[in-house]
């Protein structure tokens, strides 16, 4: 009687895309393959023990609340702890934070109190893609800045800002996804420096920066004197501590963090609270600290079996990067490799990976890679090498 | 040295205002104070026990992938639970289903799916003010479509489509928020005719349906013959089980469903896959029928206590529905008296309840009020109501 075309999908949202990492992710449930494709944590490190105490502590003593509707902005004990945490970085009071489910959430909310149609978002190139399909989402026109190994480079950066006027730069300083590249502290105060002097606000991103293998420690570019002001800083539970339970948090000052928790209202009112409270439980009962350099430890064995592995394998034409912490190491192939187009082979043969190229807002290297080394162990990292290798006719 | 006016906030935004009922809510949290403002289960009827064991069944039987990312559209045994219940209204299948973060979060995908600046959504009068907000955040127009006790009127719902060319038209046909009316059947058949002659798509909302206390229960519009195809229908774990898990889920067929799905990639990835799991343990285990009929006989009497303290009191300018079943009476006082003039005098005295203009998209009745009965026992009403009846100077 009636065509499913009653629905019209909104103009503004045929350019949205699906993200091909969640496609790719419903694709390799499969025993069989070997995934390198999604930022997934190793389920088997999680604390489980001690989230299941700190479920079983919030239902116990806090059921009733847990269950019930709460404020927007997030639990006041799970707003102290975290900002606690963050004024390891910067000072930062319970006040200036606002909950989000995951710092997915974060990076969508912004877009939206900030962003008109066609208002441009200057991003790294490569960048996060589902930051890229959440500023679509608000009507954004996205433009890369070029990159090199130390991240966006200041006169780049400074150029497109006097050309096109961007809302905002959106920047991942620290084993940024999907490169894993950070910023070092002398391109930071480099950059930083554009940004006060063009007054543009800033979204950073930080959801890897504690899993820190080597190298050393850089502040977020928030904590750089003047930036606080101008920028909103995101962080995650998800890489630290679980991802399934999606609490994640922004710091942010002034008019804008309450333009963030009123888009908070119409998209969802408030995060679980029961999650925000187990997360509260298990920060303030927990060595979350330890736990990172555990997991940190492992990683960096992983990342030394993925690195060195392709080091034996790649051929001539490629590069690749030396993530010095979080969970992406990104090859670029070289050759005239189209690595898009060899995915379903790889998957055919047990290997998954995701594509470079949906990374990249204009221009991209087809010939690319996101690998995470994250997910599975040396064995079976050096397993999936030698199935990449087949597929891609390496050694 | 920056002031904080860096970030420029969207214009879009500018239009989009806080929920007075949240606001509201922050301001009540006081002891001293009752609130009949927001539609805030009883927190002593939720089933505690019930829910502490499916968590701990989650956290002990499925810990990795309760912590761990997911797929966006929802965990496959709790869709397949929400398919058989949905069923019983609509034959509906677990690939017809989309989990979201409260119904909340269904409203906020429909809009950001479907609608481009400029576009109309055709509302009640009054209607659901956090839905105005998510459609505003969309840029959404909203028209207020003639309402009476029955719901909107068939005639000026064709008239309004004619002129306006919305987008979809939104209806909580069952227990309204704020009105507590519900659409009869006849009425339901005479709105769905015009809407499949017009092929005008819906947005159905029925998070109340399920607390019926009295009356003749009526299909939800989309199982009318034809509907389905063009109506998303939203459900809601917040009335029935607990708010703050933020369960809810939503229906629909064809291409919107994708288009919905890859939304919530963007605005968050997935629901919190422990809640989501608790809930479907929660539904295979536990008899949510028998909470429902529990909780309708409690807040029945309530109901009955709020209406019936009222009519003893009001003076006769004023008018109040009488509700079947769900959450609110609405009370419109007449004779010049201003709601929102008069609450912080009201808080004052200890007593809270939402003004009614928010809920109307124009041409408000400023005399209306918003009185939740669920939240507290018939002695704690009548305390409320001898409290409003000085403020308001009634008898």
């Amino acid at each position: 009687m009636t065509s499913p075309t009653a629905f019209e999908i909104a103009a503004r949202f045929a350019s949205v895309k699906s993200s091909p990492v969640r496609d790719i992710l419903s694709v390799v449930g499969r025993e069989d393959v070997i995934t390198f494709a999604g930022g997934i944590p190793d389920a088997s490190l999680f604390e489980l023990d001690d989230f299941h105490a700190a479920y079983d502590y919030v239902l116990t003593h806090q059921g009733q609340r847990a269950l019930q509707y709460a404020t927007t902005q997030g639990e006041p004990e799970l707003l102290e702890l975290l900002a606690a945490r963050t004024s390891r970085k910067l000072p930062t009071t319970s006040a200036q934070l606002q909950v989000t489910s995951g710092s997915q959430e974060g990076i969508y909310l912004v877009g939206q109190v900030l962003l008109d149609p066609g208002d441009v978002v200057l991003v790294e190139q490569p960048t996060y893609l589902a930051a890229v399909q959440a500023f679509t989402l608000s009507g954004a026109r996205l433009i890369a800045v070029e990159t090199d190994d130390s991240g966006v480079l200041p006169d780049a950066l400074d150029a497109a800002i006097a050309e096109h006027h961007p809302k905002f730069v959106y920047l991942i300083p620290t084993f940024q996804n999907p490169s894993g590249r950070s910023m070092p502290v002398d391109r930071r105060a480099a950059v930083a420096e554009v940004l006060l002097r063009t007054r543009t606000p800033l979204l950073e991103d930080d959801p890897y920066g504690e899993l820190r293998f080597e190298g050393v420690s850089a502040p977020p570019l928030a904590a750089l004197p003047g930036m606080a002001a101008q920028t909103v800083l995101l962080s995650s539970a998800s890489k630290i501590m679980a991802p399934g339970i999606r609490i994640g948090w922004l710091r942010a000052e002034g008019p804008i963090l309450r333009a963030i928790e009123v888009a908070k209202q119409a998209v969802g009112l408030q995060s679980a609270v029961t999650d925000q409270l187990a997360v509260a439980r298990y920060l303030a009962t927990c060595d979350l600290d330890a736990h990172i350099a555990h997991v940190s430890r492992i990683y960096r064995t992983r990342r030394d079996a993925m690195a060195d592995g392709l080091a034996g394998l790649l051929p001539a034409s490629a590069t690749i990067t030396h993530p010095e912490g979080g969970m992406f190491l990104w090859a670029s192939l070289g050759g005239g490799v189209d690595t898009a187009e060899l995915l379903p082979k790889a998957v055919d043969n047990g290997i998954a990976y995701v594509p470079g190229w949906p990374f990249f807002v204009a221009d991209p290297d087809h010939s690319a890679m996101r690998l995470s080394y994250v997910t599975n162990s040396p064995e079976v990292i050096a397993e999936g090498l030698s199935r990449l290798a087949k597929v891609f006719g390496w050694a």
